[in-house]
């Protein structure tokens, strides 16, 4: 299924791969500049753009595209002014390059650091929604990488004409606009698979089958997520009308999110009080609740099957079992869940204290809702991506996932035989940052 | 060539996976005993370690293991001592574990923490060395995580009697001894390479091959690293003497490591001063040396093919190439380097610069030995290894190689919609770490 890139997919890569070396090696204030200039040929070349996507909708509409599909390649006027918005966004976020994260004295005038470089090129692989390319376009430059980026066939004009303006604005700033390239076709798009040593990362935004079929296929390390399959649990120790509020915020406030909840996990003590209201208020609100025999005695009213606990819905559909205890929540998450982002409702301090050091997931809330483990909720103006791996960078990643770091040792002439002998001792003296 | 894991070894991984999540729980003191508890039972287990070694010498013996090997298996008396002495040591390394790295008040009530949690289960393949058991169980435990251990065969009986011992450790401690599995065979350690989900992160310690094997045949996060090719450049604003001492430090204080050099990169302004007194002092400490035509013009008796700018000698040998400029030095670099650790000698600060900015190496140095790359050297009190990965952790990795993070959020009733729907604003007011 994997092919191998070919020659011109490399010499293009290694391309992009240059032009990186140079953007990485600009300050702050160019690569600012840079993505400014990105937001003014987006601005200048409104018209074409737009035209662009109406070749791309036309040809949906040809080809019978999903309504859903059609809704997220539609880009008008007001969503493209939005987009260029937020490119102007990116601009203003913190430079996250540069930033000393250690600094040692290892001997008089032998002085370690430790500072933020550029990941190197991104390989970002798109489904539909144009404005996507505009945003992780930003954010690439803004963080001194170069970025290969592949969007899906049906949008595949409007992605040309984005490409193209941001191209004309890097030529007007201090980046190389190779350091932007777009591919086209499938065999591209799995060529990229196989850039080890050009793509230092790949992030793809679109379906769960999309991530796992690449995370399936590649040795680049990948950013995202396939499944999130995230839990609220409901302690017995649980003000009822709090655990109802977040319960719903959790599944209904955007079902289609890798944040909502998919199973609701009650503790068999409050499941009396608890579940038939909450029956009541998930069904005001449009959700179909599947329970296992506990709860369907409660009022729930279908039956869930074992596929169901480890289902993603990504709708208005909800997954309900009633546990014996904190130990049975603990033991479902741990089997079911995906790491992503999983909840308690308490008021027992102790119970709180065992369900968040228990529970392996990025996320793990105490009485709010799991819609919260996003980048921009959590205060990082931007999200590269949700990752449920296990090694950092996890959870909702901001423009740090798009960073690495490097030592650098500045000596005056120190060899490590004058240690090994004892000439020379370390002092190993903490500086400032 | 990969088999998938035996029932019973995936049944062995999950029992270990289930000990290390509730020693991840544990707190610093209780690790801490725990690794104080392994050391006295290697102590106590002294004659069954040395007797079991004696066993393994024996066998080599017979089957006629290269001197090498057998020296890497060797554990008498005082290495054995040793060694006991170093998991004390890891017992007082600062605890990794619960650190705040992140804090923020989202809104009132609403709370946000990313603090550091164990990764969870480690994987170690190990050829030879069982010393390197004892020292990276007790990593592993100081850091909250459970590992399967792999020796190589000729260690068998040796891994097998250290084993036997840190469990026995371990069960005078809170720590369940399940923590830490043995495995035996070859089909166990191919089988480990795919329990992703039951192991986080594999480090092997071997060979190149060993390594660049396991790479290629695994999904789960490799610590390591395959080739280690560093390079040296001399540039014309060096000061000669201050260059040869720091070049033959990093060649030959010990040829064998991965920080060594490999190559040496001249200037060509300054080749016809500095390459004749180099190529006398790498001939008196024994340096066979391989240079293009440029070096060999000037001393270097040996012809260098091209295979030479791409291997890792591991020995007293060094290819020598003289350059044009900086430009030419960055551009070997970037093609036969290994990401590793490269470093430069000059006295140009704007030179220096430039280097330490475009070398996109784990490690860049300025005026010192590449042999200064070691966790111990750069003050973390352990390594785990050095990665020459892109991504975090890279270079010289001590204890934060072993944990990941965890985003805790805290409310009291908090939904999304009330944000979405701008009842509510989010104030991301950065508390005290």
């Amino acid at each position: 299924m994997i092919i191998d890139p070919s020659p011109d997919l490399l010499a293009r890569a290694a391309q992009v791969r240059r032009s990186a070396m140079a953007l990485g090696q600009l300050d702050d204030g160019q690569r600012n500049q840079a993505v400014l200039a990105m937001a003014d040929a987006l601005e200048q070349n409104t018209e074409n753009i737009l035209a662009a996507n109406q070749a791309d909708l036309d040809a949906a509409a040809v080809e019978e595209l999903a309504p859903a599909l059609v809704a997220r390649l539609k880009l008008d006027g007001p969503k493209l002014v939005g987009a260029i918005a937020g490119v102007r966004q990116v601009a203003e976020l913190a430079d996250p390059v540069g930033r000393r994260q250690l600094h040692t004295e290892l001997d008089a005038g032998l002085l370690l650091e430790r500072l933020t470089v550029p990941l190197g090129v991104l390989g970002v692989i798109f489904e539909a929604r144009p404005d996507a390319v505009m945003q992780i376009a930003s954010l690439a430059i803004r963080s001194g990488n170069g970025a290969l980026l592949k969007g899906g066939r049906e949008a595949m004009r409007s992605c040309a004409a984005i490409h193209a303006a941001l191209r004309s604005g890097l030529a007007a700033s201090a980046v190389n606009p190779d350091a932007l390239e777009l591919l086209t076709s499938r065999e591209e798009s799995l060529g990229l698979l196989k850039l080890d040593g050009l793509v230092d990362l790949i992030i793809p935004r679109g379906s769960n089958d999309l991530v796992r079929f690449i995370q399936d296929n590649t040795r680049i390390p990948v950013l995202g997520h396939a499944d999130g399959i995230c839990h609220l649990f409901v302690d017995r120790a649980t003000d009822v009308q709090m655990a109802l509020r977040v319960a719903l915020d959790s599944k209904t406030q955007y079902p289609a999110a890798c944040n909502a909840i998919e199973t609701l996990l009650v503790d068999a003590v409050i499941a009396d009080s608890f579940l038939p209201q909450a029956v009541l208020a998930f069904g005001a609100a449009g959700v179909e609740l599947r329970g296992d025999a506990a709860a369907m005695a409660l009022g729930v009213n279908q039956a869930a099957s074992d596929e169901d606990w480890s289902t993603e819905y990504s709708d208005l559909i909800l997954s309900v079992k009633v546990v014996p205890d904190l130990a049975a929540a603990l033991d479902h998450i741990a089997r079911y869940g995906s790491r992503h982002t999983d909840a308690i409702c308490t008021r027992d301090a102790a119970t709180a204290d065992r369900f968040l050091a228990a529970v392996n997931s990025a996320g793990v809330y105490l009485n709010c809702s799991t819609r919260f483990a996003d980048g921009f909720r959590y205060g990082f103006g931007a999200e590269v991506g949700i990752s449920t791996q296990t090694m950092p960078p996890r959870g909702p990643v901001g423009l740090e996932g798009l960073v690495t770091y490097r030592y650098r040792l500045r000596g005056e002439g120190h060899i490590a035989a004058d240690y090994a002998s004892g000439v020379c001792q370390f002092s190993h003296r903490p500086l400032p940052l």
